[in-house]
């Protein structure tokens, strides 16, 4: 999508540099808009770990952009290859244990690399599994943007051409992708095709990705929006201030279950305590079909509390962190939550939408189908 | 209650000044711990409505010292003394228009400012009326700590002495009261009983009242707690680690249903969804007989986009504002939500606790009354 009117990526090949990998910095957003260079395994893993790049899609991305790197690096040994690929891997895995994106996408590096015998052909399988990896999600992105944008042309018409009010949470933006976003996807196609939208940006603490990343997307693309406070969907929900609500998934289990970002739950409940449509766009690749029930089974990540109790923003035009509780206060940090799937309205994928069951998910991706469970 | 192990209040008389009333400026906390004199009516109109002072209870009482403050420095010439007063009283009602509190605090210093017919006994009437207005609400704050008391020992008594795990949403403890608070008076009067309690805090964006204020005071008070992102509560309730969830209440409507801090409503949905007992504290100050349906009836104040895009922290020492969304993104922020009767497990007050329903309501309140709803 657009920065400041020019087609934009989150990761790229750096044109005159071979080997190197350019990312937007989100950390810096909306504030500064930094690209970064990342050269070595090492950098790879910083950038995903201290989410120098996030969002299910473009950290599995930069994860095989990253064994490509590492594979840049390796022993000329044979020997000691096996145990290197393995070590790097491992490197990238560990960087985000909830995201199934990253194990995915080293699955599919792994498999690729070992098709090949020699070093040389081992990288470059590694880049070409990079490549595949980057430009599948493009393609799901927008067949996600494709099969939701019914639903808002249908709220659309309802409304006379009325703006859609869509409320979201979190970024599933195409900065958390590669391009086109999942969760946005459909209010891009609608914005470009002319529907009149207008989205709830939910603030999404203690990281603030709506406040600053979405925010910043939404804006630079020209799309109307409005930055609330995580505890307002409700409030607007009860007063029919929103049309339509989709969200994204970091994990979605094989009966539906949607863990993403801390809140999204309560903004599921919300929704259908007032009869608001709640969507979750995600591309299949965000499946787990090992898992059945999400709230029992997926493991939560704590992550630094530090998060919470600090929060960083612009003053002066410098970027720092304040403050925000009593020096002494303990916080706690857990990074995402489960929305069972009685709440969820449909799963907007890159074949089509279907309802949040087992059945329905089989049937549109029956090759990754398992025994049903009891 | 206390901080740095000294017994405090959030507003009192000074000691050794007749005539001064002195106030914790809470715009300061947690970060600095400002006691602020106020000697004159412009001081007290200032404090209410800049928000040194905040809560019902508090601005309430605050507003009743601030008319005997006027009256001290009344003119002698008895024939000005009514349209004196008037303007006095005007001047301290327009602070804070939509306060239920602060008019009913005027109203009632008013009255016993009228019985007494010279200026000394005007003057001294309305320092009496100050100090009722304060005890009766500190009592009545004692009084919701007793009778919610009994619902935390239960819980103590099923998990063996566990702690009792509590959420509480914004701040609705003794700084914004005078004393031991609404949702917090069950809280510290369990803890001061020896039951283990811990308390998980909502930050309560925008304006953070949580992780500022109620943080602070749980920290002073020696009470366990944890600060969480206000999107937390939902994953907490889904894993059995929220026993019961205690907020307060700015307005309550004859059936039950409660307006108070945005995001309230949310919490309540995830208490329901998850069997959490979720009980609102307050005293019948805060009841308006009529209002009935909440949802539809009760205006929701919209308040500053500045709250939202701005966020106050502390840097080396120093205490300041933080933009944190894009430049140019727009803002909305409502400042409350209403809960509906139907998500509320009881209403504690300081005669008891009873149901949120319009006859039990009206039964521990008959002298509200009005004739019943169809």
């Amino acid at each position: 999508m657009k920065i400041d009117g020019q087609p934009f990526r989150t990761i790229w090949e750096k044109a005159d540099e071979p080997g190197v990998i350019q990312i937007i910095d989100q950390r810096h957003l909306p504030h500064q808009l930094m690209i970064e260079n990342l050269r070595r395994l090492s950098d790879f893993a910083k950038a995903i770990k201290d989410m120098h790049v996030r969002g299910a899609p473009l950290i599995g991305a930069t994860a095989a952009y990253g064994l490509y790197s590492a594979m840049l690096e390796a022993p000329a040994d044979k020997r000691r290859l096996p145990k290197y690929i393995r070590k790097a891997a491992d490197t990238l895995l560990q960087t985000r244990p909830t995201a199934v994106n990253l194990a995915y996408a080293i699955r599919y590096s792994l498999q690729k690399i070992d098709t090949q015998a020699d070093l040389e052909g081992k990288t470059a399988a590694a880049l070409q599994a990079a490549r595949d990896i980057t430009e599948e999600s493009v393609e799901h992105c927008r067949l996600i943007g494709q099969h939701g944008l019914p639903l808002i042309e249908a709220i659309s018409k309802r409304k006379n051409g009325a703006p859609v009010n869509i409320l979201t949470h979190c970024n599933a933006g195409w900065i958390a992708c590669i391009d086109h976003g999942t969760a946005t996807a459909p209010i891009y196609a609608a914005h470009d095709a002319g529907i009149p939208v207008h989205v709830w940006v939910d603030e999404t603490r203690p990281r603030n990705q709506g406040a600053r990343i979405t925010a910043f997307e939404l804006l630079q693309h020209g799309v109307p929006h409005t930055v609330i406070a995580d505890n307002t969907g409700g409030h607007l929900m009860q007063h029919g201030q929103v049309d339509l609500a989709i969200v994204g998934s970091d994990r979605t289990t094989r009966q539906g279950d949607v863990a993403n970002k801390i809140g999204t739950y309560l903004k599921a409940l919300a929704a259908k305590d007032n009869g608001v449509p709640f969507y979750v766009a995600l591309p299949s690749s965000t499946f787990d079909f090992e898992v059945v029930d999400g709230v029992l089974e997926i493991p939560i990540e704590e992550r630094s509390a530090d998060e919470v109790r600090y929060i960083q923003g612009m003053r002066n035009g410098k970027v720092f962190k304040v403050l925000l509780t009593p020096v002494d206060s303990p916080a706690a940090n857990y990074a995402f939550d489960v929305t069972p799937a009685r709440l969820v309205s449909g799963l907007i994928t890159e074949r089509g939408i279907c309802e949040a069951t087992e059945d329905s998910i089989a049937r549109m991706f029956p090759e990754f189908s398992l025994p049903k469970t009891a």
